[in-house]
């Protein structure tokens, strides 16, 4: 159903400029830049060509189907030439524009048009109010931010579902730091048709996506959004941050959007039910949906840390062990025999109680050995890895059994620095092996890991 | 009293060597790169010549005064040159090597000879079990990692007390990201003489420091701790990152350093007598010794928010109002010619309820008037500004209109994003701005500023 939002033939771009400070200029430049093979169709009757494409004078004159349009023009103006994309049956339309419902009465009128326009027609509006939306998989980039003030995340494996615009494209630029990629994002603006419930279909039934995020600001229908969260969660983890758990923060997001934003204790047992993890701020939101992309949740509590930072693994035990707003995780315990496989890798002066702390002296090879112990060990349910290059024995070539052990037990690892740090965190991140670069997030991540498969535990007991 | 340790004429490396994987060579190396001006003296009898430097076969042989020596040498060997520290009336002496009481009785034993050979003299030990110690404004930096595996900070303001070698290396690294320098750091190890209240002195008295961050696992003497921590941190602002939150931890800490944790509940007691404010994590820790470094904390809890991204307003209202670990702040309330003026910077679909919304149109000259307006208002306590160069409006010129509002009142800034974000982050370091990549941090930092501030009320009332 949303397989020519994702993947389209021809993409429209009604108000198409040549002039680099506006919109309609934005949009083919990032089409072209993402590398988009269809064809770009640039609407605007003052032009005969833009940015070296042809330009058509309305959207009726193309020849072809078209089957997504973007609308960069103003609110009442975009009302109107829906209906010249409704006689071409536009299979999906943006409209950027704000100006409807977040401004008042007036806008909610303009909103109600839309809706009434599309009744009965195959047509699905995305936005208004929208940034637009990313597909780096197929090389749909509508943003309306130039590509030399942000970075676009490359192809990955996360659809991400964002009520805020600006939120979404900062939080991609963050991303793209460590490049991790996405699948699909999606602003939902005032979403007067297409919703973030639509757009977790479609994630779901998207063979691209692994995981899913969603920020969102206030709920339309708790019923539907509740069912569909929880039958799409039990098949792709979704990780959701909601904002309004303060009252202040309920009228903060009623000025931002203008919806109005739901009793906290109800999203949050909303939350609960679905069995979907909750994120506290944007990081941990795509911390989480690359933990849940990447790695699967542990079968239980009792976790392995193995580092050559003796600090590093005394507060990831303090972190792992602690109650915070998550709950605890467990140190596992080896058995005698396990310690003395342990042994055989590690200088005497190694604690092989757990957190293992190989000290400076760890290597890759005592890494590649004692991961091997922990990823066949029936004390170990999860695994947390640091991969410290300051350390003279660590360097890149630590991905590899870090990737094996992976496969085997859930293993998150962290690494913490600048410059080495930061490569080899790219790394990893292309082996598809979770990694974070602070202590808190990386034990936040492996909680979260654990948060997931607990509920979902729960609910299979409840059936 | 530690002039001489912050600023030494000489440093002896005894034990030095040629051979590039030796600590002995790499203490000389970043002494070298790190520009150090004094006399740098190589101790070695089998050599001559070391990196281009004069070697002497023992620190006797050396014409004039040695302030500091570094001993990488193994640790029963180490504490038979002692001798030599102590006929040469060396002031400062690092012993770098492990196997000490962190392995257990023998190596206690080998502490209290150290001790013994001490008693009366003007000799002070750092460590032993210790990486060394870095200050930037001297050139000092006997830090035992090769510069090519990790990146020292520049000159800065705080001053960094670590237990953890490895753990104070990596998080140096880690801030040389955003260029956020240091005054001192010192690696206690296992303190068997200079302690960490020997250390809080020494960053209460010396100058170039504004702030100080400590990271224990282990107390020694609570009492001692206790009293020195509530004067130094009522003069300087002192964060605190101890680990044992859970008693897994302590168990953990106990294995790493030897030391016994405390429990805590007592920790907690003392700190927040203290007036010390708590960090949870590593990242934590840093970010709070950057804003007490840079800002005085709010003189209330009534903060005013500005964006040019609605969504990140209303999570920065959710973190800042909503309950966790530390206690809420509120939104400031503006009054009825406070909105009246805002309203004359901003466009009419702007929010100009707090948070200041000023959608993507905001630019520096909004910014510059609207920072006028909160830091000059009765209605606000601080102030959290995010500088989103993503937006087709901002760009670096923010940074003047930023420090000026921090000149006036409390306020922290918020940068998220990759390349152009970090180039401004960096900016607004140079200009002692704190400011920070995540909208949680830079909340968390306001909150770390209030609490201090608060605490200190709280003791100067109860005087």
């Amino acid at each position: 159903m949303f397989e020519k939002l994702l993947d389209p033939s021809s993409v429209a771009v009604i108000g198409a400029s040549p002039d680099s400070s506006k919109i309609g200029n934005a949009v083919i430049e990032n089409l072209v830049n993402q590398g988009y093979q269809g064809r770009i169709l640039p609407i605007n009757p003052s032009y005969g060509e833009i940015l070296g494409l042809r330009c058509y004078p309305d959207i009726g004159s193309v020849d072809g189907e078209v089957d997504l349009a973007v609308i960069a023009l103003p609110a009442k103006i975009a009302v109107q030439v829906m209906d010249q994309c409704l006689e071409k049956h536009v299979r999906f339309v943006i409209i950027v524009a704000g100006g409807f419902s977040e401004l008042g009465e007036e806008g909610r009128k303009l909103e109600q048009q839309l809706l009434e326009k599309i009744r009965g027609t195959e047509t699905r509006i995305i936005g208004p109010n929208t940034v637009g939306v990313l597909f780096p998989h197929s090389g749909v980039n509508t943003a309306l931010t130039p590509g030399n003030r942000i970075w676009f995340p490359a192809q990955g494996d996360i659809g991400f579902i964002s009520q805020s615009g600006a939120l979404g494209l900062l939080v991609m630029d963050s991303i793209t730091e460590n490049g991790t990629g996405i699948s699909g994002f999606v602003n939902i603006g005032n979403r007067v048709d297409v919703n973030e419930e639509d757009l977790m279909e479609m994630f779901l039934a998207d063979g691209k996506t692994r995981s899913i995020v969603l920020y969102l600001e206030s709920i339309t229908d708790g019923e539907r959004f509740y069912n569909t969260l929880k039958r799409v969660n039990s098949r792709k983890p979704v990780a959701v941050l909601k904002t309004g758990r303060s009252k202040e923060a309920s009228k903060a997001a009623s000025f931002h959007t203008g919806a109005l934003a739901s009793d906290d204790r109800v999203v949050e047992g909303v939350l609960r039910q679905a069995g979907a993890v909750r994120a506290h701020n944007e990081v941990e939101l795509l911390d989480f949906g690359k933990a849940f992309a990447y790695a699967m949740p542990p079968k239980g509590k009792r976790i392995a840390v193995i580092t050559t930072a003796g600090g590093v693994g005394v507060v990831t035990t303090d972190l792992l062990t602690g109650e915070d707003e998550r709950p605890p995780l467990s140190m596992a315990t080896f058995t005698e025999e396990e310690t003395e496989e342990l042994r055989k890798h590690a200088l005497p002066i190694a604690s092989l109680a757990n957190p293992i702390d190989l000290t400076a002296d760890g290597s890759t090879e005592a890494y590649r050995a004692i991961l091997g112990i922990l990823s066949e060990s029936d004390s170990v349910d999860g695994i947390i890895a640091y991969a410290l290059p300051q350390t003279p024995k660590i360097d890149a070539s630590i991905v590899e059994p870090l990737k094996d052990a992976a496969k085997k037990k859930t293993t998150v690892v962290g690494v913490i620095g600048n410059r080495l740090a930061k490569d080899l965190i790219r790394e990893l991140e292309a082996a598809r092996v979770p990694a974070y670069p602070s202590i808190q997030r990386t034990v936040t991540a492996m909680k979260a890991l654990y948060q997931y498969g607990y509920y979902q535990e729960r609910i299979r007991n409840e059936q």
